[in-house]
């Protein structure tokens, strides 16, 4: 995550960030908090972002992180000891001042990001070769100062994953970093159904004392901004130099070692949010980290035909239990168009109805969340249907977001069309740049588009910049950001 | 957890003490900080902790929990809304006084426990009976001021869940705080191997705000002192009354909530390791929280050995997997004998030893942690007695654990008594006490002996207070505490 993600803040609302706010609100998945900046994740909303770090953490695990936990407070000095890192920080820092009942020597402050508190920690723990890697991750909370908040995109505490690791060479970290990313496109596209583009960020929206920033980009649905999803840092050996981090390597030199991080935050559940969710409609969760992949609405008038309903209702969720997160809506102060509206507002992928005439025919009516096809289906061959049904559902949900990606990005030849694309919500551009940071400000002056990425998968190609004319061996992606 | 769980911190260090200081480094659980009164929790320490957290989360959910995340921060109205709350914490608060560049117009506390902070979110929730009960749970890490770090045991800022609910009676909210001890009690007993007592704090020791705290107390070895394992808090209608909690009931009235929370933090690794560690020796993990349950030690001397004995490891390995979380320590730059000290020293609880002659006996040997038993077991065979054993031990380390507890707890007739068993580090006394908090603070002033708990299962009995003289009805639990 680089620290620059609230440039975008200052725009009006418009009709879609609306809709996501009101269904935030309405799924109850976030609600306002009574501290300024922050937000309240609700139980439906938590559950949410559990199963996603559950998928993520197997897959870090996989790479051979081992998860472990610093302190969450930062003494100024260690803070300000990388040059870049205090300079991209300091505007967003919290500080403790006092504790205890004293005031401090010295100011604490609250982890904007961890570099600084564990690089102290390696410098202990590498002596030799033989110590490194080290490759760690660390769940929890983190703090940037933030007026105005908007639920999981943008919030003064936010929860994530930080990865951190320490290496003997340079060749070796650039390798991790590149790794982490593929790993976050990895969990995106297959567990989130959010396709990305992976790249590397240009030296002014880097990560704060970094070498390299990777980053996947995702286009969000309604106005078809980019939303930086996942971001790897190649830190070379700037940590290393500044905390002292050395070992003796194989060839008897005292070397410095080389660092990365890596993080994603609960950013990803707006993601989720706006990449799937219906504007006008509501939400729609892929059904790998869908709290409840199947709920249930039994149908009765009379109290016979709540018994007939309730045992084949029972039937049915035994059946079911082995193969999807299931939840039977008892409730009965609600109608059942009441529950079909709202667990479609909460983005549930299958709904099942089972009324009286559904238990004299053995069937149950299926209904998909994102074709709102309605299906008839026998009990027996409930299970097979919806295990497959998920994982269709699932594909499809990826596809469409592919189709909206794709067709929302596009080439431009000029200034004119670049800045007339960012006018008009148009989504992606790409277009030739120089690699003048100044030409890159101008923009960004002008029309609020940012340079999301340098793309890893588009080939190079001559060109002039965009901006000055100047030559160019590469496109790049220009887009307004949340 | 109380807010008073620092109160024995003065005194100096001895055997026992020194023994735990040296066996979370050596086993690289955890390791300093260079942040004052925190430490590092080292991944082997937060494996453990996260296995921990797994069976502890499933059980609080069993209970129909639900996870949700509150905001770190509590602007000072909100913790001072609730008078005893705000006077137990103060003395202990971390404050945010500076944020984004300006001084804060209030600060803001670092909670400290987070009450104060969902009781709004609560207010907001509830309108009507049919909204309650809430049973929310959170993990998270909370901030209390201390100046004498233990790693686990006191750190200034820890990791722990804490659960808050909302009740339309206060009988249902007496009932979800016994409910939650009751969990507690489990995790401790069957999946820590750590038996406890449970009982009833003292007004004295009650958590600030609270109308009672339910607490479960464990005994460490070595000095046989008390630790308080978790606590559960019924919090009647106090917070309710001050947080405007309230609804309507089913009798047509508008009523307050009433609430509870309950907690359970990173100091329960320190437990683990006080109560099973062998003084002298090393760390002894409990098999269904135990990082590594079986460490596989290669022997080798020359190449055609190690090609023999890797292909009897594969083969090892692969039956193991499925039936216990197994490590294969290859390194080549230890001998076995180190080896067999390093894993004792970090509480693994079996060792399978594979050399060559066990590969030609088609066998491997297999050395229990807690009763250095050594025995050559059949490839064939080693799955199921690996399983069977992990069970056993499990048992086996309870049953110790319960011996301690059992042969260090005594009646005491007389005051004599109980402060000679105090200096003696002799373990827990069961002494009559008449209620009065003077007679409380007298023995803790005089021997530094606290009542843990006035003992659930303890049946009533008459007698004299061991202070005073005055009728009781019951004997409490006197001990020196960490």
């Amino acid at each position: 995550m680089s620290t620059n993600h609230t440039e975008q803040a200052a725009d009006h609302d418009d009709d879609f960030d609306r809709w996501y706010v009101d269904v935030v609100r309405n799924a109850e998945l976030a609600d306002d908090a009574p501290v300024r900046g922050c937000k309240v994740i609700r139980p439906y909303g938590f559950r949410l972002w559990e199963l996603m770090t559950a998928r993520l953490d197997e897959r870090i695990k996989a790479t051979g992180a081992e998860n472990a936990y610093f302190p969450l407070f930062i003494p100024r000095h260690l803070l300000e000891r990388e040059a870049e890192h205090i300079a991209g920080f300091a505007p967003e820092v919290a500080w403790v001042t006092r504790g205890g009942g004293h005031e401090l020597d010295e100011p604490w402050a609250v982890r904007p990001s961890s570099e600084s508190i564990i690089c102290p920690s390696f410098a202990r723990w590498v002596q030799s070769y033989r110590d490194l890697p080290i490759v760690i991750n660390q769940w929890g909370n983190a703090v940037r100062w933030e007026e105005r908040p908007r639920a999981f995109l943008r919030t003064l505490e936010f929860l994530w994953q930080e990865g951190h690791t320490c290496h003997a060479s340079a060749d070796e970290a650039d390798q991790r970093a590149r790794q982490m990313l593929e790993v976050y496109r990895a969990f995106l596209e297959e567990d989130l159904a959010i396709p990305v583009i992976p790249g590397l960020k240009t030296e002014s929206e880097k990560f704060a004392g970094a070498l390299r920033t990777h980053t996947v980009e995702a286009m969000m649905g309604g106005k078809f901004w980019a939303l930086q999803a996942g971001t790897s840092h190649d830190l070379g050996d700037h940590f290393g130099r500044v905390f002292g981090i050395q070992f003796l390597d194989r060839d008897g030199e005292r070397k410095f070692a080389c660092n990365t991080s890596f993080g994603l935050s609960t950013r990803t559940v707006g993601a989720v949010i706006m990449v799937h969710g219906d504007p006008g409609g509501g939400l729609k969760l892929p059904p790998r980290v869908a709290p409840i992949q199947v709920v249930v609405v039994p149908i009765w008038r009379s109290p016979a035909e709540l018994a007939a309903v309730a045992a084949a209702v029972a039937r049915i969720a035994e059946r079911l239990a082995p193969v999807a997160r299931l939840h039977v809506d008892w409730r009965d102060d609600r109608t059942p168009g009441f529950k079909f509206n709202e667990w479609e507002l909460k983005g549930v992928p299958l709904r099942l109805e089972v009324g009286p005439r559904d238990v004299a025919a053995d069937q149950a009516i299926l209904v998909r969340r994102d074709t709102r096809e309605k299906t008839p289906v026998p009990v027996a061959t409930l299970a097979s249907t919806i295990e497959t049904l998920l994982t269709d559902i699932q594909t499809a949900m990826f596809a469409a977001a592919k189709h909206t990606l794709d067709t929302h990005t596009a080439p431009v030849a000029s200034y004119a069309d670049l800045a007339a694309r960012a006018a008009a919500n148009a989504g992606f551009s790409l277009a030739h740049w120089c690699g003048d940071p100044a030409c890159e400000t101008r923009v960004k002056t002008e029309t609020k588009a940012t340079i999301r990425c340098i793309p890893r998968n588009l080939p190079k190609e001559p060109g002039q910049c965009i901006v000055c004319g100047k030559q160019s061996d590469q496109r790049v992606i220009f887009a307004r950001a949340y």
